[in-house]
Order: C-alpha cells, then sequence, then structure tokens
C-alpha cells in the first residue's frame, strides 16, 4: 500500500533543501493483540499529535492537509535545529513550539478550555545525556509550555512546578506570556459550549467522548549527532476537565522520558492509565533491565498493557540506535518523523502504517 | 549490637494487646557502597517519617522519646486496621493520619513553609491489587491529604489534583479541612524566619541544610491477609520551597508505586533526584523485568543510583512476600515496621540497623 500521507500535500512550502519526502514506506509493520505500530529505522526526530478516533469520515481534504502540513512544518522546526549543530533538546524545543502555537493541537493556542473556560497547559521534558527533567502543570500564562519547562530543568533546582507557581516562575524567567484570551480559539470555545450544553462532564464516559475533546496532546523525541536522546510532551489535557486534574503529560515517567541508553519516549492518551502504568519508564525499564528490545517494550506497554487496563493512546519512543516506534491502540495518531537523511513522513491515520 | 530504639521509650501507651516489641534485631544489614539498610522478613507494615542528617548530639532524650513515640503510634494504628480485617489501603490510611497530625512530622499540621509562610500539602496512595492510584499537590485545606488522595483514586475518574483543583475536590468530597493557620506550628514558623534571616532559599545549597529544612516525609506501606500491596506517601515538601513547586511524593512511580506481582514503595528524600531516576517504579521494574529480588533492586537503585546523581534519602519498600527493606542513604531515617505476628520495632539513627 502506498504512503497516502504524502499524496495530498504540496511540496512548495518545505524550506530546507535537505528535507526530502518520503515517497516509499520505509515502516515495518507489527502485530499485536491491541493493534500495531510503525518500527522505522535511521530516525533522528519524531513527533506526535495526538492519538484518538480520527476517522476519514469526519476530516475534510482541506483539514487532512492542514494537519500533515503542520506535522510537516514542526518537523522541520525540529530538524533545522539539529542541522544547525543544535542539540536533542533544542530540537525537541523547536518540533513542539509550532505546535503549540498552532491552533490544530491542544497544546498552547488552540488548548482544550477546562470547564471554566479557561486553558492550564502542561508539558515536560528530559535530556537523556544527563537525565536532567523540568516541568510544569496547570499553567495558564506561557505561551510555549515546552520552553518553560526546559527553563524549569535548567534555571530552577526543581524538576515541576504546578499552577500560579509555574506562571509565577514564567514571569520570573521573562519568558514570552500571553493573556488569558489569546489562547482561547472559536473551536475550542464553541466545543465547550457544545459540552456543556450535553453535559460531557470530566466524570461522564470517556471512552465514548470524540477525539478532540480528551486527546491531541503534541510531543517530540530527538537524536542528535552526539548520541543524545531527548523527549518533550505538551498539552492542555482533557477538554471540560475537572479544574486542577493533571494528567501523565507533565508527570517524567508517566507521559516524558529519556535516557541515552535506551530510548525516549512521549506519550498521548488518556492520561490516567499511563500515569496507573508509568508507560514512559516502562518502556526504558523493560530495554534496560528485562534486556528487550524497543519494539516489544513498547508492544507489550502500549498494545497489550494499556488497553487490557481499559486505557487507550499512543506514543513515539526513539531508540539510541535511531530505530523509532510509534504503537497506538487509537484507529488514527497525528504522527512524523524525519530519518538520519532528511526524508519527512508524516501520517493521521491507523491504516497507513501498513 | 541491641536495638537501641528500644530501650528508651515505654510500653505504656501501647492500647494493643497484640503488638510486643521486638527486644532484639530481627534485621540483616546488607553492605553496598552507598550505604546500607535493614532487609526484615514477615513484615506486614511499615511507615517511615523522613530521611536526613538526624544526629544524637542534636537530638534530647525527651524528642527521641516523642518520635519513637509518634511511630509507633501511626505503628499500631495501622496494624489495628488489618488486624480489624481492613485492606492494605486501609492500613496506609490510617498509619499515615496521626502522623500527618503530628507536628513532628513534616506532613499535614506541621508541615514545613513555604516562602509565604503558607503550607503547600502532597500526598499519594497507590493500590496493588488494582493498580489504582490517586494524589494530589500543593493543597493547603485538607486535615489528612493521604484521605484526599485515596478520595482522588476511588471518587473521580483523575489521578492527580494540583492546588486549588485538590482544594475545590476535597470541599467537593465533604473531606475534613483546615484554616490555613492550623497547619503552621511555632516551630515551622520560627524555621522560616531564621531561613529568611539567613537568606537560605530554595536555590541555596541544598546539601548543607539540615534534615528538617528539607526532608521529612512520611510514608507507609501495607500487605494484608489477601496478599494485596498498597503504599502511600504525605509530605509538606521542602522548607521555604518556591511557590508551586512539586517534589516526589506525589508522582506516581517516583515517591509511591505499589503491585501485587512485586513491591510497594514508599520514598523520602530530596524529590527531584527520585522524579528523575522514577525510584518506585524503578524498584517494581528492577523485580518484574530484570528478575531481581527487593533487597538487590533496592541498593542498587537508592544506595547507588541515587547518590551517584549526587541525591540522598530513603524509601521503605515490602515485597509481595513479606520481605521489607528500608535502605537510607542518609545518617538517619525515622523508621518502623510490625511483623506478622505484632511485634512492632522504631528505629531512627542508621547506626541502630546493625
Amino acid at each position: 500500500m502506498s504512503d497516502q500521507s504524502l499524496t495530498r500535500f504540496s511540496l512548495g512550502h518545505l524550506p530546507l533543501a535537505s528535507l526530502l519526502l518520503c515517497a516509499a514506506c520505509t515502516s515495518t509493520p507489527v502485530g499485536s493483540a491491541g493493534g500495531d505500530m510503525e518500527v522505522v529505522p535511521d530516525v533522528v526526530l519524531a513527533i506526535h499529535g495526538g492519538a484518538g478516533t480520527i476517522l476519514r469520515e469526519n476530516m475534510t481534504p482541506e483539514m487532512d492537509q492542514r494537519y500533515r502540513q503542520a506535522l510537516t512544518q514542526a518537523l522541520e522546526a525540529g530538524y533545522a535545529a539539529l542541522e544547525a549543530g543544535g542539540d536533542a533538546l533544542d530540537a525537541v524545543e523547536a518540533a513542539i513550539r509550532p505546535m503549540e502555537d498552532s491552533p490544530l493541537f491542544n497544546s498552547g493556542r488552540g488548548a482544550v478550555l477546562n470547564d471554566e473556560g479557561e486553558v492550564e497547559l502542561d508539558a515536560s521534558i528530559m535530556d537523556g545525556a544527563e537525565g536532567l527533567a523540568g516541568a510544569v502543570a496547570g499553567a495558564r500564562t506561557p505561551r510555549h509550555p515546552i520552553t518553560l519547562a526546559r527553563r524549569v530543568m535548567n534555571e530552577s533546582p526543581h524538576v515541576l512546578f504546578a499552577a500560579e507557581g509555574a506562571d509565577r516562575f514564567a514571569e520570573a524567567q521573562g519568558i514570552e506570556t500571553m493573556e488569558a484570551a489569546w489562547f482561547v480559539t472559536p473551536r475550542r470555545a464553541d466545543q465547550l459550549k457544545r459540552m456543556q450544553a450535553r453535559d460531557a462532564s470530566s466524570t461522564a464516559d470517556l471512552a465514548r467522548r470524540p477525539v478532540d475533546e480528551k486527546f491531541g496532546t503534541v510531543g517530540c523525541v530527538a537524536l542528535d549527532g552526539d548520541g543524545h536522546l531527548a523527549a518533550g510532551t505538551s498539552t492542555g489535557g482533557m477538554a471540560r476537565k475537572a479544574f486542577g486534574r493533571v494528567g501523565d503529560s507533565p508527570i517524567i515517567g508517566a507521559g516524558t522520558w529519556a535516557a541515552d541508553a535506551t530510548c525516549a519516549v512521549s506519550c498521548t492518551g488518556h492520561g490516567e492509565f499511563f500515569i496507573r502504568l508509568a508507560i514512559a519508564h516502562q518502556l526504558h525499564a523493560r530495554m534496560l533491565f528485562g534486556d528487550q528490545g524497543l519494539p516489544q517494550a513498547a508492544r507489550e506497554a502500549v498494545l497489550e498493557e494499556l488497553p487490557a487496563l481499559g486505557g487507550s493512546g499512543g506514543c513515539v519512543a526513539l531508540g539510541a540506535d535511531g530505530t523509532l516506534v510509534a504503537p497506538f491502540t487509537t484507529a488514527g495518531m497525528y504522527r512524523g518523523w524525519v530519518t538520519r537523511n532528511g526524508v519527512v513522513t508524516v501520517r493521521i491515520h491507523g491504516d497507513e502504517r501498513r
């Protein structure tokens, strides 16, 4: 089957001569009880933009193209950072920032709204070289939560700041901040109104809620020329979530992990299950203590344990050898990657991986 | 060497006839590069009240006795819950609540104050049977944060509530809440004044700060008659911490973990390092994926990896077979345990374990 993700968007906007689009599918599907996943060699950068029930019949060709362009632009930005001599952390931050600015994804501007019509932004970043980490939960002001998380890692003795503490740290650091209204897009305001009208509160049956009401986290994993890995994740959480709810995205070990010895992981999905299974650290631990390969670790953790517990979602995980796995239990996951030689692939639906 | 922890406090206050005090040391020390630890068989309940540079010369006999009595009372409360047919979660909650009420420990009433003179309370609980978990971070009102964490686990679809969201959930649940002033003890108010006078901010050199300015987390692990494990942790964090800083205690996988297949873990110490090493989940993962025994897992994670990264602290970890390990890198850790036959042991200093 041809790579459908590459047939619908133009090459005209690609600024980097080094970027070539992948015309042939380079990934290998791996079957399992809970779904399957891509396994792609020689990857230096990969992103996700959320996993969920993304159905072709609900996507207009225009929306499909907008998502693919946004994913491509994020990959370009991350790859440009690597090409410019940046390290894996630079690439992760560079790839996530445009997704935070895009109203298409549930992070930064365009993040879902809590029951009070406000964004609460979570993000985390981890450095595989030193095992350093930084995170923020429930921030309301940073334009780029991933940048704030990186500042927490580099400029504070702490790993995690929550709520007002995160916003105060952003101000103290001189990070770019925005007014509350800037984050709210018409799409999210309408979504909240619809949900409140039908009383779809955070305790309602999550399984039946459409993807854009719950998931949409963005994330990135990168491998730099020195062999260092990094991972980052950024999200607005679940739409109409209870005030103050924190999911897996800012939790080191749940939504994000990186260690040069094993892999870099960024997760998306129903966060509570990712916390209860410590999915990101579990992949690392299966490799380090269980001598599993990354594909086996990802398959057993994400495609078997996660759905067995009732959870859903996916991740991108990049091994120290450049092997990318992108497992997800859902019908689709916004995702993409760049190989060592600059070839870009973006995908949305599950059946594109076959 | 005799068990010095048992020579200084009276038996008169013990309400449970089934509780016998351990006159002979039942634990086996295990040497390692970073320290050593107790390994005790046939344990059903264990607690810690914080790890740090607890020196005999800084403890009056009266203070020593007060700590040993408070630890004993907590163990009694937890053991009584088990004896009454409660499960491991009941025992964990029952043991932690009196420590939260005690001004001796850094949790609940008597928690350390942030730079603004307020408490910010973190707690988490995990059920080894179902893998369920609940946690709160930066709460200001619950008298018993561990009880609130358990409500999050049982009465919400979420795992973690932060800051005002945690307090709102407490109110919605009808949990006992207290005014801000109730939590502040004269000792902590004086401590904050002293620290502010010498400008010992959270960015100051933590290694040189006395234990009661940084650690003092409480925690419990329990094994019930059905073979189920549970773990819980509760803390006020670090004294004069930055507003909104969250440590490892409310982070499932960092400060707390429980799985019937392996162990229940509650950590105390310099939280940022416990997050970066996912210590609690790491013990589980070493056992599950690496086929390590609990003593080896605890030694390598807590006594080797933790100090190698520059961190310090300890944990109590209870295996499904009743093996307790209590490793710590510090001079002392407030700790205690009850064996299957009701024998209680409490200890403070490191040299009591030999």
